[in-house]
């Protein structure tokens, strides 16, 4: 009979593997490429149904950005007069996992500064290790058809086999110009997500929802930066009253001093499976399917430039949400052992705390109710 | 903290709510009804994606059948010459628990007689509570291409709609000739199940893959039935060496005298959540979900017939596959305590056991690979 720690830890690293057996694939930590956009059926049933990623050749070569956008000529011209939201952080991590001088972990979002379009696009190329800040364009609030709707003829309004595949429109579209410096962390949409790079490469590491637990999942209180022009310098601050966010533990490309430690800390993570990388090059789409957790990178093109524009559709919330609840809501014996060795950290287990924030205050979107 | 047994209960229970609230409804116990056939598509998105049954009005009327079979003139003129298999029980119950002299339930299969049609058509007609068996004209092994290919063209091949929303064409098509005697205990198939049903109609219950534990699968030793033209008699056969069959231990109509053992026995299927009930007309296709379990009994039309044809297609082992496998692997702290009072049963836990028989061997199509 199981429910003991010993089977409980079997059977979840069982699933893992079946998982990838069963449709993922063992042999590649490759997701599946198709050469051209899929069908509508195919796509849903190939992928959506089967909550599997892949990765479309040949998806965008057909937008008037594909070459409009080359030089920043045209986008400087299109959007001179429109306001900008420029988020700014000390390293290029924002919606991260950071310390806080109470010497424990917090999760920090960027300060956020409206500004006008060319002086954003300056503030990305002047963003550099000896620089002030990094600079990121990014606003997951629908922001390609809002502070951008001067450029949304560049860009396909949807993407049409997948409007018609998932029976709606987007429900969000974003658009993200940074440079190397800004990577994402780990974290998980409620969303069915078409990610499509126009400049640049996009580098992801991707791991099922069956892996839960190998993201030691906790609840971290929100912070954020505040950047001081006169000084030139960033606060972190933690909100109050204090506010906790559920957010991924692992970071998985610690410093060489730290990865030791880190590995150390998250043996689920680091001894485990090996998660799908898979890169995005401009003309590419990336289905990421809803509940996966992603984590981000970029390169920039010859420019210094990295852009992407992703479409959010709304997921169905089905059984296999409900079977997902289930498996978050069972603890893996080992992963409460960081609470034990950090004695510094803020942080709770959303198990030991019982509930999952509701999705739709404080888990939205990339887990954060204030972005939006 | 969970894993420990109240714990595991309590959430095993959330999951079988929260697959109703989030797709199927908590307010009823019907399904969807669609006033005709789905798109492919929307097919798809909506039920097989998210593993929901719906039923579909108006889907077989353009069929012949629907004509040719109201009389038997048609059917048996064209099967004249064609030999099909009947099965004959004691009671009308094949694939069943059954008691066995060795006083313990064991898993008992139909003597199967091959005969040609007319005289099976009139074994069932001749088939009530008097007679010394109950005849069903069934056999899952795509009869109807095969014993019953001569009316093959009196209904669709296959569904079009659905093929082209699965990718495929039907692994299977059975034909079901019975009446009000036959019924098929709980169960799960896998596949994708188009269930029409021409003449008579098919009284369907039905509960999702999350509810498993309230099944009581255990595996039982598989039996069969041997009838005896000479005596007019039934023996009960375990089969030598001894083979074990997972099934489901839940019987939903226990006959009055056995009402409060086996609710006692069986408090999870019992006290929880009811199951969907489901009647199909004559007309009407029930979508029914792979994996989802389900018992069927059967009314006659004014001639005495239930006909009925089912396609199976096949499913896809994805993420849905490998949570319930997952789900499955965890005890329900109280589905144990059938084996503590029944000291009788030969029936071992399939957890306890460690392993679900390989699908392709044991468990295949009604679960059962000597049916085929």
């Amino acid at each position: 009979m199981l429910g003991a720690d010993g089977s409980m830890k079997q059977e979840i690293e069982k699933l893992w593997e079946e998982a990838r057996e069963l449709s993922l694939g063992t042999t590649a930590t490759a997701v599946e490429r198709l050469p051209s956009p899929p069908t509508p059926l195919e796509f849903l049933r190939r992928f959506v149904s089967a909550n599997k990623p892949c990765l479309i050749s040949a998806a965008t070569l057909h937008w008037p950005a594909t070459t409009l956008w080359s030089s920043d000529v045209h986008l400087r011209r299109a959007l001179s007069s429109a306001t900008v939201s420029l988020h700014l952080t000390p390293t290029g991590r924002a919606d991260a996992l950071a310390p806080h001088p109470s010497a424990a972990q917090c999760f920090a979002s960027a300060h956020v500064e409206p500004m006008p379009f060319p002086l954003a696009l300056d503030a990305i190329y002047s963003s550099d290790l000896d620089s002030k800040f990094v600079a990121y364009a990014q606003q997951q609030n629908d922001c390609f058809r809002s502070e951008y709707a001067a450029i949304g003829g560049d860009c396909e309004p949807h993407i049409e086999w997948a409007s018609e595949a998932l029976g709606c429109l987007p429900e969000a579209v974003n658009l993200w110009i940074g440079n190397q410096l800004s990577e994402t962390s780990f974290h998980k949409d409620h969303y069915e997500n078409l990610y499509a790079v126009v400049a640049g490469e996009k580098h992801f590491l991707l791991l099922p929802p069956t892996d839960v637990h190998r993201m030691y999942i906790r609840n971290y209180p929100a912070a954020h930066y505040y950047y001081s022009k006169d000084t030139g310098e960033f606060k972190l601050e933690l909100e109050n009253p204090v506010r906790y966010v559920p957010w991924c533990s692992v970071n998985p490309y610690p410093s060489r001093e730290n990865r030791e430690k880190e590995m150390s800390k998250f043996p689920l993570y680091f001894d485990g499976p090996k998660p799908f990388e898979v890169t995005v090059k401009a003309g590419e789409i990336l289905y990421l399917p809803s509940m996966w957790f992603h984590h981000v990178r970029q390169s920039p093109d010859s420019r210094g430039r990295t852009i992407a524009i992703n479409y959010w559709y709304d997921m169905q919330f089905d059984i296999k949400y409900a079977y997902f609840n289930f498996l978050q809501s069972i603890s893996h014996p080992s992963s409460h052992d960081m609470e034990l060795h950090e004695t510094g950290c803020l942080g709770t287990s959303i198990c030991s705390s019982g509930d999952e924030p509701d999705i739709n205050v404080v888990a939205d979107k990339n887990g954060v109710s204030d972005e939006e």
